[in-house]
């Protein structure tokens, strides 16, 4: 498999965008978080999945560079924001941003997010809020792809969740699951793999279990426009379910953009950010002993049979990225024919040293 | 299968309590609570449960009648309150009473509590949120149960998180789930009923999968002090694990209860609460429509094959309750021999009608 070193990445998918319209602002965000999606391993949420729905995005209207982030509603800990359909990495990150500085002010903050396009791989975002010593909280609800528990219809969103936790000399801990047993990325990222999935993961257009993800999605294939033909199954049936519901309210509902079938877009996510300051309640350093301690402790507990290991969340990507940060980031043939396409599509040239 | 109406249940619980003494106020607070997760069909956190725990703690010192609650540290957003090992349900309800006056006031509020006592079912108080039609979340920890993803030792709690989120003309969706496969007290009621349980709940003293409830727990049986054998087992694998995490580094790390092998005693809970409201972001009625519409969309969805009906989280427990203030608690022997047991070890008469 070729491989691309991340700066090169960075390079070559910022001038797509600006190329395509964006600032170099906008650009340089919207190519770092790809990247640091790629760079951590989580290839579903990185450059070759969707910087040319993003691209496409730009040309029909639906993300438009230069959108001015609006704040709605606003008091000291809390803030409604219209993000006027700009690209989503650079208003949920200026969201995160104010959600930082309310808790540091007040404590605990909350800001949720309307017109708002993707915002990619929502880790970044709770690690910010780790990087200023603070707990972050991120969930964020998109177009339904998921079937309900009992149900068989695409009717919610993958309707992720990611919890941020600072730490001392352990790594940060970092949750970021879909409520959905995989995300919508991951069943296209098999598609390119050409790989069979488990039957736990989608049910095709039939209401099935199924194997080939494929199933997932009205043809043609590999999906420029995704339509879905199937559903997303939930993650552990019932639980994940109604932590999809929550999302669900909190992103969608609660920040005006809508649920379910009210939204429209693959690119739409209606956003709900948390962010507490530790500091009201202990220490910091003191909370951080505490979490390294439990870290410590559940690493150190035997191992089931099958198990060499046990991780705790957030440690594989943090590993993934000092590594593919020296070796380069790996990139299926497929990918990469149709991303030099795109790179030819709007006049950037790939180095030969590039892959 | 005896029934015992909840009124009568309610003065039972109560009169048992202050003869071990509890204040009116708190034999009040702790019988209605103990018999709202019966009357909600949530028996393994009701009075045939726990009550006889509650009983041990007091005798034992762990639980102290008439304990002064004390906040600690406190912001206009949030708190630190030291529970003082008073009763976990009066501690709590105090709390999120708190809670919810400061985020009707500054939008947005988080308490943790420390020293505090079992709280029950977490459920009853996202419901205090939602009363006020605020956005209710409740996490606690207690003492290791749960094997980690990929080990085999008890080392997290069962870690349970409840969501509260009001509605229009729709039942509120209450979300209150384990983290772990199913709650420990789950696992207590099979064994009253003599019933087996699936393989994914727990793994015995060898850290293999097994059927029979009887398998966490060391001998002798029905457990009076509980000691675990085996361990419960994540839900839905890493995933439930992550969120473990979460509820052990909120409820434990940051209240300053501790996590893990710190919480030495069954009855101990860190807590974490948080509200929002949501008036700060959307006018009530307009969220509580948004949620309606989400629930319907759900409800009348095609369901799958196996299901008549799609249900939402909260749902069920809002129907039994209905159903079982009328028609009284169904209560297996066994309990009901236990408990006019626990009756006349404090000479408290059981009415003939009572049953």
């Amino acid at each position: 498999m070729p491989s691309i070193k991340a700066k090169e990445l960075i390079s070559l998918s910022k001038k797509i965008l600006t190329a395509a319209g964006a600032s170099d602002d906008e650009a340089e965000i919207v190519a770092r978080f790809l990247v640091n999606a790629n760079l951590a391993g989580v290839d579903s949420h990185g450059v070759f999945t969707y910087l040319h729905n993003y691209i496409q995005g730009i040309r029909s209207g639906l993300i438009k560079p230069g959108a001015k982030i609006e704040i709605l509603r606003e008091t000291p800990s809390t803030a409604l924001i219209n993000g006027n359909f700009g690209f989503g990495q650079v208003t949920c990150a200026t969201a995160m941003d104010l959600a930082i500085k309310k808790a540091g002010s007040m404590g605990v903050s909350a800001v949720a997010i309307f017109n708002c396009n993707h915002i990619g791989r929502l880790a970044d975002y709770s690690r910010m809020a780790v990087k200023n010593g603070m707990i972050g909280f991120v969930t964020a609800n998109s177009d339904p792809c998921v079937a309900p528990y009992g149900g068989k219809k695409a009717i919610l969103s993958t309707a992720p969740m990611s919890w941020g936790i600072p730490t001392q000399s352990e790594k940060p801990l970092i949750v970021d699951l879909a409520t959905s047993a995989v995300a919508e990325g991951k069943i296209r990222a098999t598609l390119y793999k050409r790989e069979q999935i488990p039957s736990h993961w989608i049910v095709n257009s039939q209401g099935l279990p199924s194997t080939n993800p494929a199933d997932l999605y009205e043809p043609p294939l590999p999906p420029e426009q995704v339509k879905l033909a199937g559903a997303l199954q939930p993650s552990g049936g019932y639980k994940g379910y109604a932590l999809a519901l929550i999302a669900e309210t909190l992103a969608g509902a609660l920040s005006g953009t809508g649920c379910a079938e009210d939204v429209k877009s693959l690119l739409t996510n209606g956003v709900f950010i948390l962010v507490i300051d530790i500091t009201r309640f202990a220490p910091l350093i003191e909370f951080e002993q505490r979490v390294d301690k439990l870290i410590r402790t559940v690493k150190n507990s035997p191992t089931a049979s099958g198990f060499t290991e046990i991780r705790v969340p957030g440690e594989r990507e943090i590993e993934q990225e000092e590594e593919r940060s020296k070796t380069g980031i790996p990139v299926p043939e497929t990918a990469w024919k149709a991303f030099v396409k795109l790179c030819s599509e709007y006049g950037v040239k790939v180095g030969t040293e590039s892959v």
